[in-house]
């Protein structure tokens, strides 16, 4: 047995509170709806007390957070539409109350970290892992670590070349219009659809153009990180149908450029291997890392 | 005085040869003219062997290079137009020369590795080093080690989207035409003048162009890598007048959604610090890294 850890993956909708004394290995969990900030985390506080003390806690959360070590902000959530949570402070409050240390990243990072060190992309260098719901990001692991330089990566708000046949969709992205996540995360598939993509049958065109799209996205990856591996997740992911049209497009986009018999083949662009428990283990990743530094 | 280590900055048409003792100082160097590999690696090792023994020697090479450790073919030059090299073993024909470790890597990491530990990113935990002259290449620097998953990053072949005003243009890239190689390298810029970009005069609407995609590009690789700078070096570049249009393109791209006060400021998007001695400082600096592994 080795030091109790914790970890919440908090997200918009609920808080999974977990705790983990061995790598990998959920000992409890619970999962508290998230009302307000005061709220959810004094029932988080009161769940890591009576399975704990924990020695320290990651928090992979919703965002956007305020990561720059050297705010006077560090730790808070920023500006969001979720009433209530503009300026919380989550990893201050936690820190406080549990009397350990607390390390905060991105939801997407935390999922990221566990599907690179546990899940799909176990024991590689370089990965990415992608989510595509509600909104799209992403993470870049190297070496076991998100990179996180000026701020985290944005990833979903890339601007791609749009496809020849869709020059006509404007985009939902309040800030960019037609980046990626304005052409192809769940709301942008509603809006072109008119209904939730989760009605859409599996052979609709709409999966076509998310597929060319995610193509373009993995090949720039690939050209500006080289990552090992490119993992797709999240709700618009749950069609696994659409990895080979992906992993197509990602090929045709290189045109042989990158010399890699990976490109195009199953491996190198493929759905993550944790399922749901991506973001708890990687909270408890962070937790992990913060007490070996 | 430290360990003696030998640089090379292999490039098409010069080996610049270095020895130090000491990080950052050069104490010895020889330019050697580019033509056979028997040839120019010969009158290297004879340098060394003047000027050494060499514990290590970092190489810094031109491309393409076959750095998978898995391959047969590790440390050769791939398939390339330079008459003789194609298959050229550069690491082990000077290893077994000089009896030393050798680390290679490409020029653009060399002299990335160099501009992010010595040079204009100093101190910084993500950088991003870009070169345009001939072609456009770029090396991702994470704590001070060039990112290399599955082959090397090969960002100049990043698709952008075009200028409204730039449509007509078809791009110079035999793989992907227009791509940002295509579009703005020496070479395009000449195919876009009909002479070469050398003779354009400073205020010519050619160096618009060059800033937009510039810009474009700086906002592509702030979204995915999020570095916390981006330096831009190369042939190209020393038109160091179009710097303020490329931080403001890079800016207008993003629209406000990375909120850092870095963006857009002089500090972000800038030159290099170390001029032509960053080639051969980093290949002294994959030496070092190579002995302290």
């Amino acid at each position: 047995m080795g030091r109790l850890l914790g970890g919440i993956e908090a997200g918009g909708t609920k808080f999974v509170c977990v705790t983990s004394s061995e790598p990998g290995v959920i000992a409890s969990r619970k999962v508290i709806p998230t009302t307000t900030p005061e709220e959810t985390l004094g029932q988080a506080i009161t769940f890591f007390r009576e399975q704990g003390p924990v020695e320290a806690l990651g928090v992979a959360s919703f965002g956007p957070l305020v990561l720059d070590r050297a705010s006077p902000d560090y730790g808070r959530v920023a500006a969001t539409p979720k009433p209530g949570w503009t300026g919380a402070d989550l990893s201050g409050a936690l820190a406080r109350a549990l009397g350990c240390p607390v390390a905060l990243d991105t939801d997407v990072n935390g999922a990221g970290l566990a599907e690179a060190r546990l899940g799909a992309g176990r024991g590689l260098d370089v990965v990415v892992y992608i989510t595509v719901g509600t909104g799209l990001g992403g993470g870049l692991i190297v070496d076991g670590k998100p990179v996180q330089g000026l701020t985290h990566p944005e990833m979903g708000h890339l601007r791609v070349r749009r496809h020849p046949d869709d020059l006509d969709f404007k985009g939902v992205c309040p800030f960019h219009g037609d980046c990626l996540e304005g052409l192809i995360s769940g709301p942008a598939a509603q809006a072109r659809l008119g209904y939730p993509l989760n009605d859409a049958p599996l052979d609709h065109p709409v999966w076509s153009m998310i597929a060319y799209y995610l193509g373009e996205f993995c090949a720039s990856l690939c050209l500006i990180a080289s990552p090992q591996q490119i993992i797709l997740g999240g709700g618009v992911m749950s069609n696994l149908a659409i990895f080979p049209a992906i992993r197509a497009a990602c090929a045709s986009a290189l045109n042989g450029y990158v010399q890699s018999d990976a490109i195009g083949s199953e491996t190198f662009i493929t759905p993550p291997g944790l399922g749901d428990r991506a973001g708890a283990l990687g909270a408890l990743l962070l937790a992990e890392d913060m007490l070996s530094r």
